[in-house]
């Protein structure tokens, strides 16, 4: 996009992850919801993770995944999220500036620890998501650099932002500042019982404010309250909105005004663990859409990045992403 | 063994380990020694950290990587080491308890912060490690719980332990009270380099005071000083001590007074990472030791733990070693 300095600008709860594998027991016991994230608060977090098995330690946080995973494929972004300064903290920000992508958010200086994620990974390759949302608490709209907005050809924000009171009005802020510079705003609505809590909010962001919106088929299903992915195609279908609406091992649809792409998934032989691959799609989509690629070109990018990352156990690309694209004649 | 309440007492540096990819280029620039371990101070961590792309943290620590193989087995095991009441220590002591290893040692409360070990992995699978020392040179011998050394068939001690000058106390401690209790002491080399600095007292340590001694070929030649591994060989079999002695993919050699047995390795298709390699076969070989097996199938234990974690990322087992070892026919 024409005087873009960034292709992407990321707005999310920034977290650290830590990865470990559990079986269908231990989540039944302790009635957590396969696939879904649930907060917890600090006292909670402590015990889930004492109960746990041992853990692997790896930057995480939806958009931040998005933006490592739009770095792998050579575009230019910058990330907003907040941490505390402590060795999480130390560490979420080493891994994001590793990857080239621009992230100066100020560490809070006290009060809560940086945000982790307890990602219990089932033999199914499922990954049940319980945060602690910790420092991400305190992210506000003085966070949001205005330059860097009017900077990026789109800004993408996670729904997860709902959760933390103060970002939500972060997240207003960047929306308004991206439209007054004529720039795109994108959201992910991140997990359908985050749809359930926001779900009036988020039909109104659809409907005004939002240009590009992602959606796995339950989220969608959850914000128009329909049983049939075909059924909130059809919602989808009337809006102004821009949407990229992923089906799993069915591939995704994408939606453009009376344009409607049916795209086939990538195959994956034998998937690890499939956190991450909402995130991944968003990355390989929006690194073409702000090329000006076809939507159905788009849509392939986005779901040869989130095959990558489910052939393998954690949430960013493991493999250089450009690369990829090359080989399969992408780019 | 009877009497024994742990099979295996590890003492060593309590690390997590950063894992990140790197290329040669990378590692010559700063004069970084393939495949060794170099220690680091505060400074120099925090510059090569900044410098490297983004990690994986999980704990590690050469002996404590052991223990973890070993309570993978399905070994009654103990750890004792140093780690400061940090973020970093509270994943250590995590991770370490989840296992089911005994992990009492308490957490420094001020002072360094726990230690971490930047692991450079290149695409020959190859590890070349930069440790900070941190917490763990604040271990101490009031740090050995005398019954708990007295309860272990086996404990089992890192050449690392000779780098912070205080572990080296707590380690000859544990091996006083070890012989009075009619119990084994083991000691892994750890590393060429570490065999270097400390050549006179490891020999006089195999003279005198280890009973199972642990090396690789690099790590034995440079004890003896010789080239040849077989040069190393004839100089280990006239000791008392029993030893194994790994050899990579030409499988290992244990020497116990006139016996010799040479073991072949275990195949691995696709080698990841050598990280850990080492410290899983004193796993396997220390499992079966403390059940009597004889030194043919404690070599084949090793190299079945060795080729489990080279086949994958990281220092420790990811599948279950106790089932592995069933399928094999080695218990």
């Amino acid at each position: 996009m024409p005087n873009a300095k960034y292709d992407v600008l990321g707005i999310g709860n920034a977290i650290v992850d830590v990865l470990a594998s559990a079986d269908d027991g231990f989540l039944n016991e302790r009635g957590l919801e396969k696939g879904a994230m649930q907060l917890l608060d600090a006292d909670a977090a402590e015990r889930l993770y004492g109960e746990m098995g041992p853990g692997v330690e790896a930057s995480g946080g939806s958009a931040a995944n998005t933006i490592a995973g739009l770095a792998s494929l050579g575009g230019a972004t910058a990330f907003v999220g907040k941490v505390k300064r402590d060795q999480l903290g130390e560490i979420f920000k080493h891994d994001i500036q590793a990857l080239g992508v621009h992230f100066e958010t100020p560490m809070a200086e006290d009060g809560p620890s940086t945000a982790r994620c307890l990602i219990l990974v089932t033999p199914d390759a499922q990954r049940t998501m319980n945060t602690y949302l910790g420092a991400c608490t305190t992210l506000s709209p003085d966070d949001v650099v205005a330059d860097d907005v009017r900077n990026a050809a789109v800004t993408y924000l996670e729904g997860y932002l709902w959760d933390p009171p103060a970002a939500k009005d972060a997240f207003r802020k960047a929306t308004t500042i991206a439209h007054e510079a004529g720039r795109k705003v994108a959201l992910t609505l991140s997990d359908a019982f985050c749809v359930e809590r926001y779900r009036e909010e988020f039909q109104d962001l659809v409907e005004n404010g939002v240009d590009i919106l992602f959606a796995n088929e339950s989220e969608i299903c959850s914000l128009y309250e329909v049983q049939r992915f075909d059924d909130a195609l059809q919602h989808v279908r009337g809006k102004s909105t821009l949407a990229a609406l992923t089906r799993s091992e069915k591939g995704s649809v994408v939606v453009s005004g009376d344009e409607v792409h049916v795209i086939d998934p990538d195959r994956v032989d034998r998937p690890v663990d499939t956190t991450g691959a909402g995130d991944q799609y968003a990355a390989g989509f929006l690194f073409g859409y702000t090329r000006g690629f076809d939507l159905a070109r788009c849509g392939a990018l986005g779901g040869m990045a989130a095959a990558e990352v489910i052939s393998h156990y954690g949430a960013r690309p493991e493999t250089k992403l450009a690369e990829l694209a090359k080989t399969k004649g992408l780019v």
